[in-house]
């Protein structure tokens, strides 16, 4: 049992996924998932709002991370070295390979987890690109460097998932340059035909 | 008067902003919205599922768009210059400058609204990513210049929003140019310290 699935928090979200794979997302009711858990709903609503939270526990301790890791990163860095450099972090918080890809899973067979997907990388957008504003880069550019660093993101995350040996940093390194790629052969639209 | 806020659609939409504007997207009905327009709520739902869709009724015309676009461009272009060669035909189906000012200024203040234009914007990702797939380009690839063209066509939409004198096709190669040099200066993560 991995460290975390040792805690409160991880008995629920495995729980939680365990339910959601077996019975369906829209069937399983929060005291299943605490019961599943050998835990009170009452526990389950000190960690969690709601039953999709169940899946999305790790964003915080994933904002968290990233945002110490970008503290670390010494002055004058470019704004998408600073990104990678604290999601190079980020293998240290995730979830096992196992449960990230049953997680993925669910989230793309329910569209109700799809949005709160979506609205949970879009806060952490918010927070890396207000991070990269903090430390004196234009709010333009840290946007876009955001955006290219969650695009990075992603990619290196579905590779990492199906890849039992990869490392995550040389994933990132790898996405980087797979995105300059795209840029890099055509950086402006060619005229219309 | 625009020609689009002339027919039954635009109709609605224009007086949905001006709701949500004047008394808050909370406050506003559909029996409201139809009120203002001087239509009778069955045409709303006709038009627009919910309240929220009245500011997202763009958004099918630009997918439109963008399909036609992508089917005219030539074979052998690279993923994001077909998609950006797309983009530079919105402009013709922007609704007008003020209009979208106000709309991203409603959109900003509604966490409903943010929700739905996210989903929105995920699903026109999935429409492209899809589209370039339709085309011959690896799964992969495709996903990473959508992401791409995303944070460009969203960074070219806001400098479009405030610059009336601007050229869209040429706010777009200035994005991409961009982000080109956000990924080329610093391609791979640099090592933590």
């Amino acid at each position: 049992m991995a460290r975390w699935e040792g805690n409160t928090r991880g008995r629920l979200e495995r729980a939680a996924l365990d339910l959601f794979t077996e019975q369906g997302y829209d069937r399983t009711t929060v005291a299943q998932i605490a019961k599943r858990a050998n835990l009170t709903e009452r526990s389950f609503y000190r960690w969690f709002s709601d039953k999709r939270e169940a899946l999305f526990g790790g964003g915080e301790e994933l904002e968290e991370a990233f945002l110490t890791a970008i503290a670390a990163v010494p002055e004058g860095a470019g704004p998408l070295a600073t990104l990678l450099t604290a999601f190079s972090t980020a293998a240290e918080v995730f979830r096992p390979r196992a449960f990230l890809r049953e997680r993925a899973a669910v989230i793309a067979a329910n569209p109700p987890l799809q949005e709160r997907e979506l609205v949970k990388l879009a806060s952490l957008s918010r927070t890396l690109t207000a991070a990269l504003v903090d430390r004196g880069h234009d709010p333009a550019t840290a946007r876009l460097a955001t955006d290219a660093a969650m695009a990075v993101f992603r990619r290196a995350g579905e590779r990492w998932m199906t890849d039992e040996d990869a490392d995550y940093t040389a994933l990132l390194a790898a996405s980087a340059a797979d995105l300059l790629t795209i840029l890099a052969e055509e950086p402006t639209p060619s005229p219309r035909p």
